[in-house]
């Protein structure tokens, strides 16, 4: 993907393009300039067909689960964006003719899709198309297409095929029943279906609206039904200098939505969305389109007012897209809904939420959007019920998380399954499910984040206290007792570094664990002496007095490794630093991610010196004032050799921890790789779907890393370091619910307030108390 | 499609060819080119994928159903036949660089699949691919593949994945659930499933076999798994004039085989299947070839012995094009299996069997082949059970066959929504499965004829007249008494001709139920008076005597409509002369069939006098006796303009009836357009399969029209007509299980028997009886 200027400068590193097009390497564009608004993802497949593409249409929510071998997943719902054309009976293909003055880019100020080509077909008709398309903003049930067509050399026939196909799988998996399906008045085409084992009722509505030279027509015609596929044929002759225009709108609704009819009934559905439909043809694409602007500029690019200057202008571009793609995969509209590893660009990681969420993306949202935050929590707190069934079903006490999570009652829902074994030639057995346990206290962090930087106590005494002491119960009933040691292990577990399973005490997991008890009992006190109504009924719920003995007893004994004496390295877990070290170089910096896996096996790479991911350094980075900076040094420049960054967790941590710890450079450039991972070069590094986390980490990079914004110990703290290149930075962030405008520049920081509301905060450890205004020379 | 001629004479007229490629067309090569050996069918996709390619692979039998909304159907098992070829990084497609050479055909004499072509990169790299491959007949497990890769002006770095690949449906309905899957010695390819409702496990194991100039070649293959994918990743350098050769060997089983262990245990199957294709692997492509070629030539060529000299060569290869597309259609290796009515050459129709079965391939089948055609009425003698349930789902006693029959014991199959009503906007209902009832006469026709030719007593002693019986039983049950007209009705029914719903006294069926029910009671007597034993066993099934009774009430009562006085046209149902008579010339000879539905939906086709297909000469046909030679010619003329042969049943009738009545040149380009309907110049024509009913027909107007070959009231008749065009044709035929070898020319009939049996037959009226040989001037 390239940065793209295109007519006015007001759209300068707006444009995410390419300039020649390839139909052996789709999977690029067609996630990174996916269409979402959070209750859809549309992955922008091109309208006509070529072998290889991947056309998910994902709606947030509604998973559903093929059958007993398989886990729950989003559904890919339908294909409604496909256009067949046809030029005088010739198939409209970029695999055919002569392609001319192609350009396809995503206008990430306007979230809209644009294609603009000249296509001289096989026998010499050449004519110039322009596909638009966007997933409303303003309202989410909608997706809008426009297509113009302008013969430049000769009149000719233009034949469309177009409408609803609902044959689509996620990979062969066959999601949905199909249901009724209707034309009505030969122009408004619903496709019902229900998703075979969750019942979730969907209702498709789709129409097109011709005009010819201006004027709409009278559209001649024909209908077709086949299997799972409705749709019309048109048939219209352009002459040349002639436009014609297409529009075709679809509307989506689910028996899962919360804003449609309370009893999701069926036949209310269907006659929504109808109507839906046709107030939305009533408005017609280029209003919609601006009511769609509208809430963008509004709700997003006023809200988030990020500007950077940059010697290399395609920073600003990274971080546009990566303010574009958290907004659209974040189902902000339904606290019933995380926000998944892929997004809703791609069926990889089949809609679950990870830690990803908490640990990558949720500080953006804390800082940015509080209310979303708050959403985002709310989730995994209607997911206790599914973290409960997790623990019972292993022998624990408490909310035992689930490592992935899709509807928030499911549980667990991690496949059993991978890929190859090398030597086996079986697949391999996935064991985070089962083992890898960080999560929890990971969702604990994130609970106790969202107080510091909100303070909102409304949701600690509802929600998140709660929260914290349900997880602390788990951990507590976890930890086991090594009697030799006379400490608390955690045994048989994979930390963050996924390529050491079945490990003891894993740093990451003992430490932040102990984060969370420590925490639980630090509320435990203040919820205890404040809120004694509070207290009795966490107590009923949880058995919160006796849990909390257990706490006590523990506390103490759990075993959080230390640094060794001699070197000051952190043992990752208790046999890593045993393992045999070896050349990594042929892996390291490979093209695709998981290359070690042609050569060694899962349980070779165990009993290799080897990590896929920061494990250590995102410790340093969750819990900085627990190690002293030398151990940090030390544990950097002994871990970081071996890790294979073969997890797109792994840049955003190292680039903020080699910015903390003075290597300016090397955190650009980690900046820069990180970046790359979806906008780079490597043609099939999203073809899955976009790398969610890694984009809450661009971000992160930039507000974290170098503009240095960080809650420490409850208090805000700026310690600013921008990049060689960077001249200015500035966006807004919330600090106790009160908006915060900071610029950076290589001289100064400025920060403004919204309100009279006095600020307090440090920094370079300089504490600092204002109003209003305050300008700091750094 | 066309004629080829390809190397040697010996193949002249064996190849259907096409000598140029168009992506755009691709279903007419994939049915018309499909592989089978009636245990499996695979259609004839090409290696590399194209957009709106279909990829089946269906084993006979397999039926599951996908939902309660949906009917049983035949599904896609797999893609094994998929190679992704890169030629230095450069996808092979034909859509890219420069095609030269290009030929395809199936050679049907060896029932193999080849295309050579050479291929000029974008790059320039040229380079002679042939690609081969086979469903063999020798062993129905297999599918064997070969592609030869020989560079023509540089080396070249050649790249492969291959392997099986699940995520196949059928137009977007999965019906398996993924099973396990290994790579045995990184080489031998093992993917299981489960079909999801009717639970048959399903095993493919698959293995390559690589040599590069004659050697074969240690291979260094990355391994791959993805889901519902399994295959391997080959990276080869082939120099300018070497040869790399890649066999691909491909076993299926399954637990429904009836040649697996009787438990159908799923370990079992897996290493049966293993050890199938290692066994395989050891004998290599050309060795099964071999013996593939030699089942064919054996079992097929040999048996059938069918020659032809036309001034038209292409009669020759329409007759050879049928009789291998009865061959590969037909489960003859297991009686609970039945012809499907697109074969197994795609997903039309769902591997269901219709009266197409009975009334237009059983006849090659009783004179060609009478074992299968054995199978196949033990097929319907299962189906007793479905259709009993049927009759008792419906009010009615004895057997009512269903309209579509699947597994034996399903009953009724038939999907009950079909295409668009133009008028509503809403998917029309399908009758068909409710009131074509005429199927429960046509599977007794087939009884009776079958005993007719072969004379097996033993059929029918064990299965035949209870068949006919139960058969009796239900039309008797059926009959609607008229109080007003004294007689009995059949009301509220779909004739022969689909085109009029809901009519009452269909000419054929009133006819047909008349037969069944008049068979059976002449059967009565002879079995209550020669074989008491078996008379009180099915009285004791089914009630005989008291359902005889009923018979003997109701036969000579039953209406069947007689030709007007005025002009001799027999009214095709109580209604139908009284409608509207339109100029129905845009819909008869379209080029899609159906046509007409996109000016009128099927409540407006029901008043107007327009048929699909045959009805009242299908009556003439079976029931030629019936009916006085003025009587036909007058309906003829009457009905076959009003005719729009829309269903590819209709032609064959109409060309047979046509000869009958003297209309030879009619009754030639009938036959000619009957051959078109698979091999014609309708590109589109066989998308969802080839039509296996016309292919039946086609043999028919060969050997029941134009040889004039007929059972007549239980004689044989013989009263050849040729084409002017052919100067001669001969073939083998079994009359009372006795081989006649038949030469027909301008001059006389000669017919030679294979042992000393005397043969009695009719020529032109005239009767015979002979030994050995006879021969008539004609």
């Amino acid at each position: 993907m390239m940065k793209y200027n295109y007519g006015t400068n007001e759209l300068n590193n707006w444009l995410v393009a390419e300039t020649q097009f390839s139909s052996k390497a789709l999977g690029k564009a067609e996630a990174t300039m996916c269409l979402g608004n959070g209750y859809m993802g549309l992955r922008s497949a091109t309208e006509e067909h070529y072998p290889g593409e991947v056309r998910d249409l994902l709606v947030a929510g509604t998973f559903n689960k093929f059958d007993d071998n398989e886990v729950t997943e989003l559904p890919n719902a339908a294909d409604v964006t496909n256009f067949d054309i046809k030029i005088d009976g010739e198939q409209f293909s970029l695999d055919f003719g002569v392609v001319k003055e192609y350009v396809r880019y995503l206008n990430l100020k306007h979230a809209e899709l644009v294609r603009e080509l000249n296509w001289v077909s096989p026998q010499g008709k050449e004519i110039r198309f322009r596909f638009r398309r966007f997933v409303s903003f303003a309202d989410k049930h909608i997706i809008a297409m426009k297509l113009t067509v302008e013969p430049q050399n000769e009149s000719v026939c233009f034949a469309l095929e177009s409408g609803i196909n609902i044959r689509m799988t996620n990979s062969g998996a066959q999601h949905f029943s199909e249901g009724d399906r209707r034309i009505f008045d030969k122009r408004y085409i619903q496709q019902c279906q229900t998703t075979t084992q969750s019942k979730i009722d969907f209702v498709i509505n789709t129409a097109h609206t011709v005009r010819l030279g201006g004027e709409q027509i009278q559209q001649d015609v024909t209908m077709e039904m086949a299997r799972r596929k409705v749709w019309l044929c048109f048939n219209i002759d352009v002459e040349r200098g002639q436009c014609l225009e297409i529009e075709k709108i679809t509307t989506i609704h689910t028996s899962r939505d919360n804003d449609g009819p309370a009893d999701g009934d069926f036949a209310t559905i269907r006659a929504t969305g109808l109507a839906g439909l046709k107030s939305a043809i009533a408005v017609g694409y280029d209003g919609l389109f601006a009511r769609h602007r509208a809430a963008w500029d509004e709700q997003i690019w006023a809200k988030y007012h990020m500007t950077l200057d940059s010697d290399n202008e395609y920073d600003l571009l990274a971080l546009r897209f990566a303010l574009y793609h958290l907004t659209i995969m974040t189902p902000m509209h339904d606290e019933r809904m995380g926000i998944a590893a892929k997004g809703m660009s791609g069926e990889g990681y089949k809609g679950h939420s990870f830690w990803d969420t908490e640990i990558f993306i949720f500080p953006f949202y804390i800082y940015s959007n509080p209310a979303v935050a708050k959403s985002l929590l709310m989730y995994r707190y209607h997911g206790l019920a599914g973290a409960h069934k997790k623990a019972a079903e292993n022998g624990y006490q408490g909310a035992m998380y689930p490592w992935e999570m899709a509807w928030p009652t499911d549980g667990e829902v991690t496949p059993v399954w991978g890929a190859v074994d090398i030597v086996t030639g079986l697949q391999t057995k996935i064991w985070s499910g089962f083992i890898e346990q960080h999560i929890t206290a990971d969702i604990a962090y994130a609970v106790w984040s969202y107080y510091c930087v909100t303070g909102d106590q409304a949701f600690m005494d509802e929600h998140g206290y709660e929260m914290i002491f349900d997880t602390a119960k788990f951990w507590s009933s976890r930890l086991e007792w090594n009697a030799d040691k006379q400490r608390y292990h955690i045994n048989d577990v994979i930390g963050a570094d996924e390529y050491k399973e079945h490990v003891d005490n894993n740093a990451f997991t003992n430490y932040m664990a102990h984060f969370n008890i420590e925490l639980a009992m630090r509320y435990y006190e203040t919820v205890k002496a404040e809120k004694s109504e509070l207290f009795a009924q966490l107590d009923s719920k949880l058995a919160l007095v006796e849990t909390h003995a257990g706490w006590l007893d523990r506390i103490d004994k759990i075993y959080l490794p230390q640094p060794r004496p001699n070197d000051a390295v952190i043992p990752q877990d208790d046999t890593y630093l045993s393992k045999k070290i070896i050349d990594l170089s042929k892996y390291k910096n490979q093209q695709k991610v998981g290359s070690m896996f042609y050569d060694y096996n899962l349980e070779q790479a165990n009993e290799i010196q080897v990590s896929k991911q920061a494990d250590i350094m995102m410790l340093f980075y969750l819990l900085e004032n627990k190690f002293a900076p030398a151990t940090k040094i030390a544990n950097y420049n002994y871990y970081e050799p071996k890790t294979l960054h073969d997890s797109s967790l792994s840049l955003s941590t190292h680039s903020i921890l080699a910015n903390d710890l003075g290597h300016y450079d090397l955190a650009y450039e980690l900046f820069e790789r990180a970046a790359r991972i979806d906008l780079g070069e490597n043609m099939h590094s999203s073809d899955e779907g976009i790398h969610a986390a890694s984009i809450g980490g661009i971000w992160q990079i930039v507000v974290m890393g170098f503009a240095g914004i960080r809650m420490n110990a409850g208090k805000l703290r700026i310690c600013p370091k921008l990049p060689e290149k960077w001249s200015k930075l500035s966006f807004g962030i919330y600090w106790q619910q009160q908006q915060l405008n900071i610029s950076i520049d290589k001289q100064s920081l400025m920060i403004i307030t919204a309100t009279d509301q006095p600020v307090t905060l440090t920094v370079r450890d300089q504490e600092y108390s204002f109003t209003n205004e305050l300008i700091v020379a750094i």
